[in-house]
C-alpha cells in the first residue's frame, strides 16, 4: 500500500493527514506549506478524495501530487497522498488506536517504517505512542518512550521530558528517560555534556512524591551528568540542560507554561506598556508553531508528535523539525536576535529571517 | 509559657521566627513591617536573645517589646518575643520537627493553638504541615490539609491547590480538597458558587494518571460544581475558580508559573520593548511579597506558609494575610487598576496605593 522509495531521494516525512483537532482542513495547507517553503517532501496519510478535494482548495495541482503507487518528490519537495480509510477520534485511548489498522495513524506509522521515514500526527499522544511503539518498536533498554520538547530557557535551551507520552511510569522509567534526554541534548542542541535535574518540589535529595525520590536513588548509576532535584521554577532558567520528570507532571508543567506565557503578555500588553506586535516576537518563542511539536524518543524511528490544536504553520514546522531530527540535523526555532534566549542554535539558513541570511 | 491574651485585644499573628531561609535577618524586619505598617500585633517565637538583637538593629525599641510574659499589643500593634530554645532546619523532614517540642515551629503552633491566633511560618512546607496537624489538628471529614494559593488569572484569581502540603495524596484526598478550594474562594475571593477543574493532562474524562482518574470519579458526588478535567493552561486563563490537584504536581505547577513570569518578563526586557519598571508591576503580581503565602487549608486554626526564600516585604504580606484570613476578612493582592487582573478584589484601603484610597 505504500509507496516505494524512489532511488536516490530521501525519504518523505509521513504525515497524518487526519490527526488534529482540525484534520485535513490544517494539515494539507500545512503539508504544502512545508513542501514550498522548506522543500520538505510530505506523504499525506488520510482518506485520497478527501485530501485531494483539500489540495486542490489550495491550488496545489502544481505540485507532485501522485496517488500513493509512486512518490516522485525530487528536490525541490512536494505533497503525496496515500490512501488509509479509517481515521482515529481524538478521544480514542491507546489500545483502541493501535486495533484500527486501516487508520492513519497506523497505515502512517507502517509506511515510515517501512521506508526508514520520519513520522509525524497531530493525534491524540496516547494513540500516536501506543501505535508508534507497536508499529516501530522501541530501541534496546528503553522501558518506554519519552517525549521531548526544547524549550527556550534565560540562557539557552532547556529539554524536558516527559511530557507526556507515560502518565504512570515506575522509578525505572523516569530514570532512563535522563539517558534519552542527554542523547537528545547532545544530537539536537549540540551540548557536549548535558548535566540532567530530576524535578521534584525541593533541591535537598528525598524531597519530592514517592516516584520521583526512587528515581533520585537510580539516576547516579546512570551514564549521565546528574545535577540532583531542580523545581518548577528551574524549568526556564537554564539550571540544567535536561529536566527529566513522569509524563503527568511534565505535560502539566509544558502546558502550564505555555498558558503562562501567554497569560503574562497578556496582561503587558493590557497595561499598555509594550508594543503588542513585538510581544507576539516573544510569544512565538513558545507557540508551538516555532517549536514544532515533540520528538518522541526511544523508538526505532523519528515521530514528531504536533500539538492537537495544531493550524498549518505548526504542522509545517513539524515537518521540518521531523525532516531534521530523521537527518540527524540540529533544531531550534528560528528567533529575532534581539529577544532570543542567549545561545540559541541559529535555524538553517532558509528558515531565518531575511535580515540574518 | 505563651503569653496570655490581653483581655479585649484580639490575639497576635504568630510567627515562627527562626523559620525560613533567611532566618530572624528577615523575619524580625518583616513583623517590624507588617507592625508599622499595616498595625498587625506580631508574636516573634524563636531564640530571644537573637530576636532582641535583631529587633534593637533596626531601631526597634520603641516598639511593644515584651519578653513573651505579657503581651500588649494594643490597636497599633506591636512586636513582642516568645522564647523558643530550638530551631527546626530547612533540610528537616516532617515527623523529625515534629519531634523537636522545644523549636519555634512546635513552640508557635503551640502558641498559636492556645490563643486561638494565626500562625505564620516560612520554613520548611513538610515541617510546618506536620508540626501544624499535630498541634492544631485537622478538621471533621478532612484526611490531609492542602496548601492553597490564589493566583491572578486573565479573568479573576484561581485558587490552586494542593500547592505542596501532600506530596503522595490519595484519591479521595485529592477530591476533598475540592470542598476546602471551595469554601476557600467563597470566603475569601467572594464567589458564590466557585467552579471547580481537576488538574490533567487531557479534558476527557478518563485522561490522566492512575490518581487523577480515580479522583475524577470521585468529584461527581461531592457537594461541589465540579467542571470537569482542566490542562495547564487553563491555571491562568480563568477556566475555573478553584483547580484542584496532588501536592506533588501542584508544587511543581506553582513554582513553574513562578519562574516562567521572571522568565517571560526578562525576556520582554532583554528585547528593550517595554519599561523595566512597568514590568516589575506584572512581576509583582505573581511575587511572594504580593500573595504573601499560601493558606494551609483543613485546620482548626489559621495556618500560612510562607516561600523559603520569602524576604522582610513577603513575611510582612504573610503576617497581614494570616490576620485578614483569621478573621474571616477577604485576601487579594493589591494590583495598578491598569495592570490587574479582571475582577480582582481591592485591598483593605490602607494596603491600597495612595491615588486609590
Amino acid at each position: 500500500m505504500a509507496a516505494p522509495a524512489v532511488p536516490g531521494a530521501p525519504p518523505p516525512v509521513v504525515l497524518d493527514a487526519m490527526g488534529g483537532d482540525h484534520g485535513p482542513a490544517e494539515t494539507v495547507p500545512g503539508a504544502l506549506l512545508a513542501a514550498r517553503d522548506h522543500g520538505v517532501r510530505v506523504r499525506l496519510v488520510g482518506r485520497a478524495d478527501e485530501l485531494r478535494r483539500e489540495l486542490r482548495r489550495h491550488g496545489a495541482d502544481g505540485l507532485d501530487c501522485v496517488n500513493g503507487l509512486g512518490g516522485a518528490g525530487g528536490a525541490g519537495g512536494g505533497v503525496e497522498v496515500l490512501h488509509a480509510a479509517d481515521a482515529v477520534p481524538m478521544a480514542e485511548r491507546g489500545a483502541g488506536a493501535a486495533a484500527r489498522t486501516e487508520s492513519s495513524l497506523m497505515v502512517g506509522c507502517e509506511a515510515a517504517r517501512r521506508e526508514g521515514a520520519a513520522f509525524v500526527s497531530a493525534g491524540s499522544t496516547g494513540a500516536v505512542v501506543t501505535s508508534a511503539v507497536r508499529v516501530l518498536g522501541r530501541r534496546e533498554g528503553v522501558p518506554r518512550p519519552a517525549l521531548a520538547v526544547a524549550l527556550p530557557s534565560l540562557t539557552g535551551t532547556t529539554v524536558l521530558l516527559d511530557a507526556g507520552a507515560t502518565a504512570d511510569p515506575t522509578a525505572e522509567m523516569v530514570a532512563r528517560h535522563a539517558v534519552l534526554g542527554t542523547e537528545y541534548a547532545r544530537r539536537v542542541l549540540g551540548v557536549a555534556d548535558p548535566s540532567v535535574g530530576l524535578l521534584s518540589i525541593g533541591a535537598e535529595p528525598g524531597k519530592g512524591d514517592r516516584l520521583a525520590r526512587d528515581a533520585a536513588r537510580l539516576l547516579p548509576g546512570l551514564p549521565v551528568r546528574f545535577h540532583g532535584n531542580v523545581e518548577g521554577h528551574d524549568v526556564l532558567t537554564g539550571t540544567v540542560d535536561v529536566v527529566v520528570t513522569d509524563g503527568f507532571t511534565g505535560n502539566v508543567a509544558l502546558k502550564t507554561i505555555e498558558g503562562c506565557v501567554r497569560t503574562t503578555l497578556a496582561l503587558v500588553a493590557r497595561a499598555g506598556i509594550a508594543d503588542p506586535a513585538r510581544l507576539r516576537e516573544v510569544a512565538r518563542l513558545y507557540a508551538a508553531e516555532t517549536h514544532g511539536g515533540a520528538a518522541l524518543l526511544g523508538l526505532t524511528g523519528t515521530v514528531v508528535v504536533a500539538h492537537g490544536s495544531s493550524r498549518r504553520a505548526a504542522i509545517a514546522r513539524a515537518c521540518v523539525m521531523a525532516r531534521a531530527l530523521a537527518a540527524d540535523e540540529p533544531i531550534a526555532p528560528p528567533g529575532e536576535p534581539d529577544i532570543a534566549p542567549a545561545h540559541v542554535i541559529p535555524a538553517p539558513a532558509h528558515e531565518r529571517p531575511a535580515h540574518l541570511a
